[in-house]
């Protein structure tokens, strides 16, 4: 099999990737480990910022997002029984994001994929990337019980952190930076309305809260205006700050919904609706990149390069990011004839991520206790959300990354 | 003895709030522990806020510093070899800072305080603060070889970290927050002019560098606009970061000055001018709060309540803020009878307390190298500083912060 581009990952990096080629006239094979169902059903982050939702636009990928997203202008933070509300358009100059589950943002590409894309190989599972130093790199996979190798121009790895493509850079020229936060987030998707319209992100001497949404497990709804759906017909996603290593199943349902409503609670008598949880789960928090990002014909994307914790949501768009980069380095290369920005394509995407990871750090340690903090640790987390609703700097800073740093 | 305010304590907190009450027509007392010539030779900050120097003006005591101090419109970061100026009043509105050593404030105000104030007491220790729950507190003191006693209406706490006031709070009522970092500064001027005409706060993999000045040593000049004296003639204030615990004689003065030059190196081939040490001292770094920080007719001010560690220079700002504070709510206790303001004062003091807690903190770990720190933390530095020279909104949260919190 022979290709410009081998894509190894369908997830939202890869599918991403093959929809920019394809649409720049450039030739790529997705080869994916797991079956469609599967990649269809993973659970993962769901807000998109401005960038990437102008993004998938673009790439003509964006018509159930405007269909079934909803757009945010704001988020409440939530201390010491206070609400406070950052107004993301007002700070930062019209931006907002969109609340759209990664999961949906998949669905769509592969659908676009199947239908006007190259090929797009499930249960494809890359083995090895070898090659990357010269100019005729390969992918070897196993698919329907046989091995197969990819022979391509350009590699780009989009396997997630746990892939084979990020071992294909020499040890000796790889730099790995990474932190593990002892803690991690108890997530739940119950089947009642959200109980606020916006994101709820609460700091708790008990710990982190956070209170999000999803669009309703409905597919089919006529087609309609951006955030015309209903917020009661949403379902609630919720979270909790659980110690590292804490098993879903520790948790009773009824337990859960009484530490929410502890640590989301306020002065001024909100409620939190409590419905059937139909789904618990433990996701553990780390940050992580790895340097560099290209090695040869060889590139990194997504997950594969860089993990955040998800306080902040950047994970996804990070993975719009670096592959818009790859996008347009190659297409540039190709009208060209030029290698200058596939050579910046490592430093172009480090840049944005590092302050993504910054932004991710920041967030995560703004409204987390951690195991050892002190009451000195509790009053400067307090004084920093003080400073945000008192500092319209301080509290543009804030809105000006979650709403996203620029693609470059 | 008898007055209306004992102070305890003749550092730049007690002396201003003499001043600050004399001006109001309020009786007070000062007892001051040392002789006056160690009390104008104590080495401490020098970099007073916008606020401090309006309130230093309208007490009558700006006259020298107007004359000998030198308004700074900026500083400068240092970082990976590059060099990113903020400017303060582009970026606040117009406030600044003014360099003028904390010894010369004390200078000027005791010279006014023993020309036109209430009693100063040298060598006056005070032994123990009493009576504090009830209308009468006292302060017994040893003065010249004798026991004696001030009785007041209010005591002033202004003896420092290591003061009896605090001891007078009852420790079930008191609550402590606080860090030690593992780093602590070494000190030296040096005759010589400064190599940079604004502060240098500089981050680097071997540890943090500041680059300020004080003025000349010659106390008499001409009466001259602000900041007319040439930056030529003032010495230079070098700073070291260092392991806590570190003795200042373990660095021979051309140690000291290497290291300096490789913290302070930058790509465009700035040179820092070498001359000889006069001075060589090594500060511990500590973050501190004591609340509350009124017990009955006890106030505590400056650093008997609240210690920051120096980078960002708020100690004395603090001061100066607590004792303005105190100064209005008895002004208007007097006018009006009302005690609401002196029932507020640890509240308000407080609020901006906790600011300046924060800010010197962020600015302590974004500029300081942890002893063990990782190669992850190091990048966040980075991107925090980073951001802040691409941010409008971050660089304006720093220096606001920087220029000061609002005196309420």
């Amino acid at each position: 099999m022979r290709t410009t581009v081998g894509i190894i990952g369908a997830g939202p990096a890869g599918l991403l990737l093959a929809r920019l080629l394809h649409n720049a006239g450039i030739d790529s094979v997705v080869l994916e480990a797991r079956d469609r169902a599967y990649v269809e059903r993973r659970q993962r982050a769901g807000i998109l910022e401005q960038g990437s939702v102008d993004v998938l636009r673009a790439a003509g990928a964006g018509e159930r997002m405007d269909r079934e997203g909803l757009r945010h202008d704001g988020i409440e933070l939530r201390f010491a029984r206070r609400r406070h509300r950052v107004d993301f358009p007002t700070l930062t100059g019209g931006r907002s994001v969109m609340v759209y589950a990664q999961t949906e943002v998949c669905k769509d590409l592969i659908a676009l994929q199947l239908k006007e894309g190259g090929p797009l190989l499930f249960e494809a599972e890359a083995l090895a990337v070898e090659g990357v130093d010269g100019h005729s790199p390969r992918v070897r996979f196993r698919h329907e019980g046989s091995e197969d190798v990819l022979e391509c121009e350009y590699v780009v790895g989009c396997d997630g952190f746990w892939g084979v493509s990020r071992k294909a850079v020499p040890a000796g020229l790889s730099r790995v930076f990474e932190y593990t936060y002892p803690f991690g987030w108890l997530g739940v998707l119950a089947d009642v309305a959200p109980s606020h319209d916006e994101l709820v992100y609460a700091r708790h001497d008990r710990g982190f809260a956070l209170l999000s949404m999803r669009p309703p497990a409905t597919r089919h709804h006529p087609s309609k205006e951006v955030a015309s759906l209903p917020i009661e017909s949403f379902v609630s996603r919720l979270y909790l700050q659980v110690p590292a290593g804490t098993d879903a199943e520790e948790w009773a349902d009824e337990e859960i919904w009484d530490e929410l409503e502890r640590r989301l609670e306020t002065a001024d008598g909100w409620t939190l609706a409590r419905g059937p949880i139909t789904s618990k789960s433990v996701t553990p928090m780390r940050s992580y990149v790895h340097e560099p990002m290209r090695h040869g014909r060889l590139f990194l994307a997504g997950d594969a390069a860089h993990i955040v914790p998800p306080t902040g949501a950047k994970g996804l768009n990070l993975a719009v990011g670096d592959v818009v980069t790859f996008a347009r380095a190659l297409t540039h290369q190709q009208e060209t004839g030029s290698d200058d920005l596939l050579d910046a394509y490592s430093e172009t995407c480090l840049r944005r991520v590092w302050q993504a990871e910054r932004f991710s750090y920041e967030m995560t340690t703004l409204l987390h206790r951690a195991p050892d903090a002190t009451p000195f640790d509790d009053r400067m987390q307090l004084a920093r959300l003080e400073r945000l609703t008192t500092s319209r700097a301080a509290e543009t800073d804030l809105a000006d990354g979650y709403t996203g740093f620029p693609l470059e």
